[in-house]
């Protein structure tokens, strides 16, 4: 049978289950990747789990996010991670190091490997020709401690691609296409692999941006073929020899097929707030700009950066806007400063970041209310930027430079004829600057366990009981649509310190939406608890287990809604939440915040079917709703979630 | 009669009073420099004063501390700056373009001129053979709309310079030898004049970090002659014509003199949590380092960060160190970057951040608790650093770079033959990148007024009563010796965002030493006040009259200290709050917290001599006390303070 690029890399991986879309798998694990804003959760699940030492064959623990350090608890925080790291068997990357995804890519992404990260982004080392998922940090503890991870098969959309990009059109375009035409939920519950006679002039990092907002569409994740791109790319990075060569098969299917001619793209941009409003930048170009940001694992490459160097060399950026450049990596920063080109962003007027994510998680560099700021990032869900009422825009650093220039939304084709900027034919070293120095590796394994040094910060996780079997429980809040977890639990500079300290951290949960959410709970979170309603999409965007982990703290029992983002509804399971979807969708509207639902004999019912019928005792109507739980996932949710689940086991 | 540097500045600019220490003198001010932390409120002075436009011959405000951007707020700063420099005819300084101090010296300073700043290091600026004086914001105010400053005449102190200094030995030395000499106190109520021999060997740049420090010993100002060096300078910044030699007369004498010789000066270091706590290197070295930082306008010049790269060039930073690299202005990375210093940095592993203050105000990099931090800043008071229990140390650029190697305070004396670096002989370009696109000059006289952008975050300042007759208040607090403003109400990346905002500002105020105070004073704040009891040098460190303003708003009717430092003493006349010191110094033994205090007849009191009696009910005792008012003063505070009495008086 011929087998496109997927499904090789499932099959080489497959530890049981059957390759049929919608079965659950469970697949052997080569890599993980943490970050720091996950990963002082994950290591903690580590000391309780009583870990020896990692068992995968690479796991990287970076610090990315945390880099603002307003107080002492992220250097205390980065403390603690290097020494879970020696004390674990973990690779660590120092602050400064760089933002993980890239990094991964440039030191350890080898084609036909497995990679589990606690980051949504983490498909993006699809671009080599790998099986990167995004999952919560339990999961990627377990597979950190050498277990399968499961989850349901997806199916395979094959992309084909074919012409080459115009002047001035970029991968990131590219991927903006893809949410134009099917919005942030068109990739859930698939593997998108794009294949076709257009990848020949897409770059290793070209297709880094387009695997990596993948995560933006919803799909579980991205994949390109190991090909002569990639062999390319590993050379550049002194790590040839770890290329091996993954096509799919002459004649290989796909579940479902789309097609893209690149000559026909031209340059787009998200609106605010969502990844899924991508109109042409000619559609909304003049409007004013009071910022604009180069940065993030979505355009990550040393040619992103290159291109609005090359733009805005020689020239000055307008008085108005603030232009931030927020260096990928310390790898790519060199590269950058070696050929000249952070000596050009710098005399344009740039204000030079130190590598990491920055802005795009909210750490710093938020915009002014209801001013428009341009950014090459990945997300602009509302208040992601650190701003309540932001007007954040997604684009290409084409794009993005244009506006540094102009002040207004510019379709860079037009800065020929604007301003006399003749398209930039870049010439890119074919060498990288190989720097591992900020890279720490393993301890060897004779080496006695390091001690954890735990900053003050750094708290316990809580203990959660088993589900009961009848919950008769508020609706504390009721959302709409596409209901992202940064509006459940917010990023930025504020609440991103608490990652390890869960009752200061629920304090801020559903705070974007209703601030009086958190408190509301907290007065009956050792009560009967309470239930969340959601539409369609519910949980899109991060991977971030604390957004289930802090309602979960602040007594949530229940979410209902018309669908679930794949990665939350797993954390929502992990950590003992049941997760419930309308069957007909038409009872979302039938249900007011505040009604009281009743779910009667639930232990019993969800192992012994799909559907649990819920009371509106307010109402008195009643309603059915499936979950689609795995027999194993039923079992972890009647013990409380997977901690609670794994001790009993014992 | 031959006269010294201070004394012909003081000449030239005397609008009244006389020459001799300890008379108050008037004089007339040629620039101002504010930055955006105090700039926001000097910029609601000059709308509360209904300024046409400014009347100095130069007046700046820069943005250099809130660039962390963490919410809204900070952009939202930066616009209405903008917008009030727009306003009043000021220059505009982006973020990104630098720290105040050495950008001001290399754009605008010139020697002759008188400047004000509401920043404590602008004596910085003495450098260049100018009178630089740091001041609360309303008298930069009052500066701006053309009238002159007010200060009492201080003593003038020769500190004679000769030979040269040592390899590895740098100016930072000298103000550490200063400081280990003198102390925190040394200077107060004197200008430091350096003359003499050895100043042939120290660039204005140099110099720059001798008189920026001078602040440290709580000096009114720092002078140079403007000689040779200072035409050097000059002319590396493509601004030779605005040179003037201006030399001490031959002969020239001084109050108070002392005498260094640069050749037997050796590293030093301050030790936590005080810029007097200075000894050698040598004496600490061994200590362990978790973070190293170079940057801050103690150690701003284009040498100080090309010496740190060429030590660390081609090496690698110690594993357990953070390497933080903070460029003071656009234009010293732009040479630093052209000189191939910023690749040495980056490829050693240092994180570079955006143009800035910085750690030095605890805007990011905050260190670990209890974890050694090196630093090339001007200050470590305790929780300076972002950091409750931090451990700051204060060096020179040498002395940095050298921990960062090694991972341990280290004398960099010791660099040959710890790690084979030979002295570096930095060859600097003698031309600077003179880039002053960040800059916006104010618009033409006969532009049409523009209007104030004011975000959400910018309040009016509140209304401060007239001094009441009588105060019968509780001591609500007594500290020990040098508090600092600091201590009063902290800087960092917490509490900066709120400077336009006094009412949740004021809820931070004394925090680091008693978090009670700000609701205990709270409670009462529209009641009878109360009294705050402190030691020598209250009020130490920064210029920010915030530190006034706050605990005034909380109902701070009188401060009664052993001594007061210069700049807070004038914000107490400033904001109307009495400033009182023990006539026996050992009263201050005999009050404890909580005692009532009862001073009577008060109005009067101050107006006809300078004794005021105190009695301690609690204890019913009496003791007596001055106030140091000039009758200029005590109308103003017997008013209310500067904005009131500015009001009564039209």
């Amino acid at each position: 049978m011929q087998r496109n690029v997927a499904q090789k890399l499932i099959a080489a991986h497959l530890v049981s289950g059957e390759m049929t879309a919608g079965q659950e798998v469970a697949l052997r694990i080569d890599q993980t990747l943490t970050q720091d804003a996950t990963g002082t959760l994950v290591m903690l699940e580590l000391e309780a789990l009583d870990l020896d030492h990692a068992h995968t064959e690479v796991s990287v623990q970076y610090v990315d996010h945390n880099l603002l350090q307003a107080d002492s608890k992220n250097a205390e925080d980065h403390a603690f991670l290097r020494s879970a790291c020696q004390r674990y068997g973990l690779w660590y990357s120092k602050p400064g190091n760089g933002v993980s995804h890239p990094t991964h890519m440039q030191r350890f992404g080898r084609p036909g490997k497995t990679l589990v990260g606690s980051d949504s982004h983490t498909p993006a080392a699809g671009s080599l020709g790998m099986l990167a998922i995004g999952l919560g940090g339990i999961e990627v503890a377990m597979a950190i401690a050498g277990n399968p991870i499961h989850l349901r098969m997806p199916e395979i959309w094959g992309v084909r691609l074919r012409g080459e990009l115009p002047d001035w059109v970029s991968a990131k375009d590219v991927i903006l296409e893809m949410l134009r035409r099917h919005g942030v939920n068109g990739g859930v519950n698939r593997i998108i692999e794009y294949h076709g006679p257009g990848l020949a002039g897409l770059t290793a990092m070209d297709r880094h941006v387009i695997a990596n907002m993948g995560a933006e569409l919803g799909a579980t994740s991205t994949v390109f073929p190991a090909d002569n791109q990639v062999l390319a790319f590993l050379r550049a990075e002194q790590r040839e020899a770890d290329f091996v060569e993954l096509l799919a098969d002459d004649g290989a299917e796909y579940d479902i097929t789309d097609d893209i001619d690149l000559s026909a793209i031209e340059p787009l941009i998200a609106l605010p707030s969502s990844p899924g409003n991508v109109v042409t930048v000619r559609e909304v170009a003049g409007r004013d700009v009071d910022q604009v940001v180069i940065g993030s694992s979505a355009n990550p490459g040393l040619r992103d950066f290159a291109m609005a160097a090359a733009i805005v060399a020689g020239r000055q950026t307008h008085p108005r806007v603030s232009f931030d450049v927020n260096p990928s990596s310390r790898q790519i920063l060199q590269d950058l400063t070696k050929m000249g080109a952070t000596f050009s962003l710098i005399g344009a007027g740039a204000r030079l970041h130190q590598s990491g994510c920055m802005g795009c998680i909210g750490m710093g560099q938020a915009p002014a209310n209801g001013r428009n700021s341009l950014r090459t990032m990945p997300r602009n869900f509302p208040g992601r930027s650190g701003t309540r009422e932001d007007s954040v825009y997604l684009c290409s650093p084409e794009t993005a430079a244009a506006a540094a220039l102009t002040g207004q939304i510019t379709d860079p084709r037009d800065l020929p004829q604007l301003l006399g900027i003749d398209y930039p034919h870049l010439e890119l070293p074919t060498v990288s600057s190989v720097n591992t120095a900020m890279l720490e590796p393993p301890p060897a394994e004779d080496t006695p366990r390091a001690v954890l040094v735990k900053g003050t910060n750094i708290s316990s996780l809580p203990d959660f009981s088993p589900l009961p079997d009848r919950i008769e429980a508020p609706v504390a809040l009721k959302v709409g649509n596409d209901i992202s977890t940064d509006e459940i639990l917010p990023a930025g500079a504020r609440v991103l310190p608490y990652r390890s300290n869960i009752p200061k951290l629920a304090e801020f949960t559903f705070g974007q939406i209703d601030d009086t959410y958190a408190q509301r709970a907290l007065a009956d979170k050792d009560g009967c608890g309470h239930i969340v309603v959601g539409g369609a999409n519910y949980g899109q965007g991060s991977s971030r287990e604390h957004a289930v982990i802090a309602p979960r703290y602040l007594g949530l029992r229940a979410v209902l809604a018309v669908s679930f983002a794949r990665i939350h509804w797993q954390n929502l399971a992990n950590f003992g939440v049941l997760a419930l979807e309308f069957t007909d969708t038409a009872d979302y509207e039938k249900i007011s915040q505040g009604d009281i639902l009743i779910l009667d004999d639930l232990r019993h019912g969800i192992e012994s079917g799909a559907e649990i019928t819920v009371h509106n005792a307010t109402r008195d109507e009643h309603f059915t709703t499936r979950h689609r739980l795995s027999a194993r996932q039923v079992a972890m949710v009647s013990a409380g979630g997977l901690i609670p689940w794994q001790r009993t086991a014992k």
